[in-house]
Order: C-alpha cells, then structure tokens, then sequence
C-alpha cells in the first residue's frame, strides 16, 4: 500500500516536498508515490477524468491524496472517499466524482475537523495530508470526518469528449475510454481526421493517429513528433468521432 | 527523521538521483525528501532566505542537505549546522546564515576531512551527502568535522524585502515574514500598490494583491494568473511597504 | 540496493509513478530513485553512452531500469544483463551495449515471458519493471527469460565523440571518458576551441571550457552561463581534440 499524490502542484516546486513531510510525520513508514504534479491547472473536470482512468489501472488499497483545487480557501468542502478498495482524499470540487460515478461499491466521509494550524492557501499540505495518512496507517475513519451521502459536485461517469491531457511528448489523452471502440473508428481532432494504429512502432513517423494508451483512454499521437504542436490541442478542446 | 534536500540542482536533471544514491549507501533506511531543486541558482542570500522559511514550518529532528553553491571548487568552507533541533550541511556561503541567526540554539562544526574521491564540482554528492548520512543515523559529530565559532559569510536574521523565489504559477515570495504585518498595509512591487487578500478565493480573477503564504511570508499573487508575468518581477527585485 | 530509473518518460510526467506504483506491488521495500527522466529522446546511443557514464559511479548491487525505446511495440527484443555486479533491464536496442562492452564480467538473459495485460506501449510499467522487482528481490532468474548470448544491437564500448547530454545549466557533457585526457589538450566543439579548467570557480565568468565532470566525462561549460547556448550545441553534435 502507497500514498498516490496527483495534483496541480508543479513538480519541481516547492509544495510536493512539504506534502511529503508532513505524510512522513504521520505515516511513517509508508511509501510515497508522485503520481503526478501537473494535473491541467484549474481544470478540474479533466483532471477528474485522468484521474479515474489512472486509478483504474492500479491496485486496491492504495490512498491517493487529490489536490487540483482552484476554490482553496473557499467554503468548498472536503471529502474522503472509497471506491472499490481505493480511498481518496482531498476537495469536493468533482475531481473524484468520476471515479465515484463508475465505482461499484463506494462509501464517502465529510471532512469535518481541522488539525490546528491549516494555513488557507495550503490545504493540501496541512488538512488532506494528515487525512490521507490517516487512511493508509488504518486510524480511519476518526473524530474528523463524518459520514456523508454524496458530492457536492458531480461530473458524472461519461466518457468526455475532449482532450483532458497533453504529455510532455506531446500525445494527447481524451476522456473517452477505448474499450469496446472499433479500430475502424475515425477520429476527428484538430480539424483533422485519424486513423487507427496498434502502437507508434506501426505509424509511419509525422502520421497522426489515435490509439488505446496504457491507460485504456483514447490518445492522439504522432510517431516522433508532437500530437499537440501538429494538431493545436490544448486541454479542453473537442474530439469526436467521424460518422 | 527524514534527510530534505534542498538545492539548485535542477528537479529534472540528472545530479538529485546521484546524491540520493549516495544517501542510499549511507543511511539506507531514511526517508529521503525533495524539498526543492529550483532554488534560485546562483542566488545565495535568497535561498537561505527561503530555507529559513521552509525549515521552520517544519519538524525538529530533520536534515537539510542545503547546495546552492557557486563557488564549489573554490576554498569556500563546508558546515555542519545544528539550529533548534534541526541540522544543515552544506557549503559556508552564507545559506544557512539566515537559519543561524534567526535561532535560539545552535552548534556549529566546520568539515575538515573529506571522503576519498571527492569530485572537485559535485560536493552536494560526494562531500555533503555522506556527511548528511552520518547525522541522519547519529555518527555524528565524527573524525570528519570540528567544533567552529561562526560562518564565515552571514547574511543576518532579518527580512529581506526583495522577491526570493517565483513558483510554478508565477507567485512571488518576498523575504518578509508576515506575523505581525497589518492586512491595511499595501505593499509595492513592479510598480504597483498592492492591496491585502485573505486566499485566492476572495480575490477578483486578475487582480495583483499580498498574502502571507503557507510557509509565513508576504507574497505577490494574482489569482488564476501569473504576478511573476504582470508586474515582471523576477528573483532579486525589490519590494516595499507603501507608505 | 536500490533500484535506479533511467528514462526518457520526463520527469514531470505520469509515467514515472506508475512504473513506481508496479514496483512497490512487486518490490514493497526496495528503495526507487530517480536517476534520470530526461534522457536524450530517441537517442539510444547518446543515452547508451551516459547510462555506462553514471552507472559507472554508483556501487555494485543496484538494478537499472533503463527505457529509451522509440521501438516499444516493434519486435525489439528485451534483456536483462548483469555487468560488473549491477543488473540492467530494458529493450535490447543498444541501451546496455556500451556498459556491456565495457564491462569485465557479464551475463544476460533475454525477456521471453510477458506478465498478462502488457500494454504494448508501455513496457517500462508492464514488463520492465516487474522483472527490475524481480531481480531487486532475488527471483531471478525466473521462468520468464533465457539464457542468450549477446545483444542484438551493439554500439561498442569506445569513446563517442558528441554531445551526449545537455544539463539544466547548459553544460554539455561528451561522451569522451577524461581519465588519461592531457589538461593541456584543447577541445573542439561549436566552431570554437576550448581550454581546460579543474572547476568552475577557476574560469572566468562567461569563458567557455571543458573539464572532468564528476561522471567522468569531458564536458563543455561555461562559468555562469550556458554552453548549450552560447555554442549552439545540442545533442549528436561533434566534438573533437585540436591537433
């Protein structure tokens, strides 16, 4: 069992490393994963998503601490929830209500209590923190939480139909999971129409095309060069299927 | 006990692996932290500046391998500092000057003996790291160090009014601590006077104003934009109270 | 022993951490470091070259995850080579040739078994590292690979006259080893002819030079500013001895 930190917090700035203090001070010996620290800033509902398909492919059990939170310091809520056999903790903004809309078996905590000294502008750090080592060192559910019936904001489960993540190669994931997609499939982005291909290694170099990536969304791509660039893609904008 | 680093390293590059794997050799149980590798390169005074901050919001018992170092190479000494509670190791350049004078208590020890194979521009892994590893599993102080009076660069304990670090979202940090300042006061940076704001949330969108941050120092924001960007601030520039 | 990451997958990005993620599932406690994720892209020999550099320096024992793989997907093969007391595992595409020509001892086994569910691209998670956590933990060999007798692609072990890697400051390191170097041999590199210097603190400020880097290697700095820059230099670009 981990604690997973995917957040909006930069990855070579100076809040990770705090976080991780702080996860050291109440859960010692548990180890700590950067998931990912440029989560599309303030875009919540793709982060929602790219977080649903990334936790989808790791294991049950682990805690994922969720901090993409442009609303810190507003009367947002805060929130832990658990979907089958993972726990998350952080804002109830909607960034787990993907997950929670596909989940099987899910229960959900209001975060109540604060530990003295939250700065304002640092909740991840000073609340979800000890919450999330709460969580992974089993002193859970505590005296700060409360049980509750559901999200304050609820995205719902749908796939979404836009680009949700650039990676720094430049391919671009969507929101649309790729199971069941037929690989006859043409996909409409950026103008343009893609074509299918199994991984890169099939394309020829400078083709666009879309694929299933590791995570099982749909990605565009081009082989050995910037889906992004060629395309003009930036988080948000529509992808659809030609038809 | 965790060992944090934090240095000019570069987050991405390939030096912060180097020393964690001398960490690693040397203290193989201990929990190692990226504290920061962004830290203003070249830009002593600040850093140190910035370290005090970080260093005081967190728990006694740490070590700070602290490398922002221009002069590696040169004759500059080399420190192992204990200040209320906590140590630092690193280079005698003034980094930990602020640190010292800001502290209660505190020892000193200059690094006499050095390992075999020192490379003469990568102390941070082949002189600090070892050294950090022996105060971190308690082999300290040992045959390496003696006893010193003081640093031989200080840069004093008090605020520094000029913007020591920029982060990820174009936040600028001063080096003036907060406690104490009146929220009526405006402060001038780029130009501008600048009104006070509680958290992001309760200021317009792409209005500029001062907070005191998670770490207790004034800084320039603009919410869901860039200060660094709209009042072209960079490391270095100087701000004031308006008065 | 720890195992050391060396990819292309960008450090700031969300593979690392699932790769992290897979070997915590199969390696629990086995330390992870980050050794590099902004190896050259594409570059296989470039990358061969500064793999055998850093792992070179570090002790016997440590496992190498090392994924430069513009092939994933392809029918490259995969490898696991044990050299000189440290275990690499990876594609078999030139990545380990140069430790491995290098080296005095050696084995290697090539990746015949897949774990079930590999995404074909993205065997750094999938197929690479649950076999690093097997090495890390003694499971090996297993009945995933085989016996082989060499790699398929070999790039030798010979000195690679070219820019091998540009660091966040801007040195360029070659793939030239510097032990036996005269200091008073003048390196050719950018259209312009370079003198050495120990350290940085010994050359003037804006002075181009080349030194032995703490890797080893020769490489092309200048005090305070940016070699890559200031010579126009990037990676696979030639450097020479005057003569």
């Amino acid at each position: 069992m981990a604690i997973l930190l995917f957040t909006d917090f930069g990855a070579d700035d100076l809040y990770v490393g705090q976080v991780e203090a702080m996860l050291d001070r109440h859960a010692p010996g548990v180890r700590v994963i950067d998931l990912l620290h440029e989560a599309p800033p303030f875009a919540v509902r793709a982060s929602a998503h790219l977080l649903a398909a990334l936790a989808q492919g790791l294991p049950r059990g682990h805690v994922f601490l969720g901090v993409v939170d442009p609303g810190v310091g507003s009367d947002r809520g805060a929130v832990v929830l658990r979907a089958d056999g993972r726990s998350y903790v952080g804002p109830d903004n909607g960034l787990f209500s993907v997950v929670a809309a596909r989940a099987a078996s899910k229960s959900l905590w209001r975060i109540t209590g604060h530990p003295p000294g939250v700065s304002p502008s640092f909740h991840g750090r000073d609340l979800f923190a000890p919450m999330a080592a709460a969580v992974a060192t089993d002193d859970f559910p505590n005296e700060n939480v409360a049980p509750a019936a559901d999200l304050a904001v609820r995205f719902g489960g749908d796939d979404l139909a836009e680009v949700i993540y650039v990676d720094h190669y430049g391919n671009c994931f969507s929101g649309i999971r790729a199971r069941g997609v037929s690989q006859a499939n043409r996909l409409v982005a950026g103008g343009r129409e893609l074509p299918h291909a199994r991984v890169f290694a099939d394309a020829e170099p400078g083709t666009a095309f879309w694929y299933e990536n590791s995570n099982g969304l749909v990605e565009i791509a081009v082989a050995r060069g910037s889906a992004a660039r060629e395309l003009g893609l930036t988080v948000g904008m529509p992808v659809a299927w030609a038809g």
